[in-house]
């Protein structure tokens, strides 16, 4: 390495993330020279109030991050201040000008990463993004290069530590949702505004790139059925204990072949957020609070699974480190990282159409006929009972059933004729099982 | 992509992983020709008997290693023979004339891997070697790039699967050693002579090649002390879980610092295998049969796991077509893979001087003063008791000393002394405890 050889980053955001980034930066320098081959100079942050970042060095903060990104001598812009805009074009900017791009922004990858990517390829740029799914967790780098050479058939993933502390805390505790969300909020885990967890957002916009990556198919945030934990009850929790599982909120990305009309066979992708009953003995089970983890199933390499702290300060600037040296590698040897590989383009299969389990619990009158009036209902809609079991008696008795694969729709549909029956009082909990 | 571009691969080897290779090679091709932007020639396969390969096109098999890897046509060699000569010798040509390689060779890295990543840099042409560790699971990928913005501290790993076969094995149906060994044989889990795996010599060699790529430091198969599980005894496990804990065989990969002659910090790293009781709660103590586990610990990135199966042909395979998708991508594209990262020259730090605990069993006279002779042994060696647990009484008697961590050294002294206590009737079972 030439003494001489400097590679210039640009940070924007100095938050959680990028205060742990310019920490590392700077505590790091020699080391990392050494894996890059030259010197990564810190040259400036973008922050929006500088007067609040006593540990960076005042002459390298700006409130101007369209100035930083546009500056010449910045080789690579480094982003994690998160948000759609400004922050694409920002990173736009970066890019058309041929600086490379490091960034943690799940939300504008899962909605706008074609166009990110046609711009890097444009001028032959990098585009690197680790730490936007499962924070520290190596994931990205595995899923488009380790497993390059491999087809992935199933991605079930752990990847909102939020939901995953407020879950685990109701499985373990008995807490209600309400109680534990307040919880999480008290210790940090939750936002003030818990929406973009809670709701499903987050692990959304991850389950569409993990699904991108993983098919060779271009997956949008809109592309994923979503449901949050908020209608996540203690009884569902409970529920779930009996049959020897927990509820995690799941985002599952599949490949799936039927058979199409020419006999021929038909592949198409899913991706969706829900909130599932997972059996103890899964590998999955035992994630527990803000961990994440990731589990991979590939035709050759067969089942896979990736496990580490999933958000914070110090694991995500570990991603986006290891990105930056990547990138930083590319600049001063040659040689691009990945580009976009979409060139499968799987037909995304609606959620209706997707195989599902559910468990169903009902609250019915105890008298003969409801198990036929309730069976009949599976039967009109086509779905396959797996398993039916009868608890209590008189007022309290009720009919637990678990279904058989059967497509989205249909089970719905059931649900929804389940509750007109006169012998049923109530649905008292719906849930999918994983399987 | 051109049309025409074409990247000549040839194979040296068909046995359980060289023929998943090639079989995927052939059912992929469209697939891995749209993720590397040309497609993948397989051009020939070394063989010694090419009577026994009936799926592979008889044009293609030569029993000429030599001539194949100096063919100057052929772009990328893939080496899935194992052993130390010719194989070294047949990587060197092919990478002296600029060929890239991916090997799956653990033993060949551990011993000559400096030789020939300078072979490779020499001709700026790739090495790769995911499938060296732990099989399908991407680790060494991570490892040198997901992570390349950390600093790694500790790795352990279950990286040999005919062990871990074994002592689940025992663990789970109370079996003893050579009972496990023989059911692991007729499975197919142990080869006709295990050595290798028993021994500890396949987990070494990964150890070693953890090690470097972790701590930037050379470290060789010669530098990792190496302990088997032949010598592990069905009261070893039953001792094991009185403790709450299983026998695992793990290759540890520690970085430590100390406090040198000047006062300053002084870095060391050292790498072991040996089998060490682990605490049921951890999260490796749950890999079982077959399957292999690593655990990264890293500052910024805090606690990682990887799982998988850690052997056999297809997954194999498939982390070899991902890094021959990464060696033809480079061609194609222009860049290369990491090199060597050795640039920390850490000192390997000498078994006698790693901290330790011990768990010791002694079967011991039931009188007065038996304890206070043991605590002496002990005392006198300056290594510090945890916990002593007296069982049974006269002619039963037993104590059960778990030591805080102490050199390695000092609790082999102590054990040697403690044998020759009068009151000692026998040291029954000694194993190193994790923590």
């Amino acid at each position: 390495m030439s003494a001489e050889q400097v590679v210039r980053v640009g940070v924007l955001g100095a938050g959680v993330v990028g205060s742990q980034v310019v920490r590392l930066l700077t505590e790091q320098a020699d080391e990392l020279a050494a894996r890059v081959g030259a010197r990564l100079e810190l040259v400036g942050v973008a922050v929006r109030r500088p007067n609040r970042h006593a540990d960076i060095p005042a002459e390298l903060l700006t409130t101007d991050a369209a100035a930083l990104v546009a500056r010449e001598d910045v080789d690579v812009i480094v982003e994690v201040i998160g948000g759609i805009e400004p922050t694409k074009d920002l990173l736009l900017t970066a890019l058309r000008r041929g600086a490379g791009v490091v960034t943690a922004n799940k939300a504008l990858l899962a909605e706008h990463g074609p166009e990110l990517y046609a711009t890097a390829d444009a001028v032959g740029t990098d585009l690197y993004f680790e730490a936007a799914v499962a924070g520290a967790i190596p994931l990205i780098r595995p899923l488009r290069e380790s497993l390059a050479g491999d087809r992935i058939t199933r991605i079930l993933g752990i990847v909102n530590g939020t939901t995953n502390y407020i879950l685990s805390a109701m499985t373990a505790d008995g807490m209600g949702y309400d109680e534990a969300l307040a919880e999480a909020t008290r210790l940090g885990y939750a936002e003030a505004d818990p929406t973009a967890d809670v709701d499903g957002f987050d692990a959304a916009a991850k389950a569409a790139i993990l699904a991108s990556i993983g098919f060779h198919t271009r997956v949008g945030a809109a592309d994923v059925y979503r449901e949050g934990i908020s209608a996540v009850s203690a009884s569902d929790v409970a529920a779930a204990a009996r049959l020897g599982s927990v509820i995690k909120l799941l985002a599952i990305c599949e490949r799936t072949t039927a058979t199409g009309p020419d006999g021929g066979p038909v592949e198409s992708v899913s991706a969706r957020v829900h909130p599932v009953m997972v059996p103890r003995s899964h590998p999955l089970a035992v994630v527990d609070g803000a961990y994440n983890a990731v589990y991979v199933e590939a035709e050759a390499a067969g089942r896979l699974m990736f496990y580490g702290p999933g958000a914070g300060g110090a694991p995500t600037a570990s991603a986006v480190l290891g990105d930056l040296v990547a990138v930083a590698r590319n600049r001063v040897a040659g040689g691009r990282g990945p580009r976009e590989s979409a060139y499968a383009a799987l037909p995304v299969q609606p959620m209706g159409e997707v195989l599902s389990r559910y468990h169903i619990d009902l609250d019915v009158a105890d008298r003969a006929g409801v198990l036929a009036a309730v069976a009949g209902a599976f039967a009109e809609a086509g779905v396959s009972i797996s398993t039916v079991r009868q608890e209590g008696r008189d007022d309290d008795a009720s009919l637990v059933v678990v279904t058989h694969g059967a497509p989205d729709a249909a089970l719905a549909g059931t649900v929804a004729s389940l509750a007109d029956l006169e012998s049923v009082r109530q649905v008292t909990s719906v849930m999918r099982v994983m399987g």
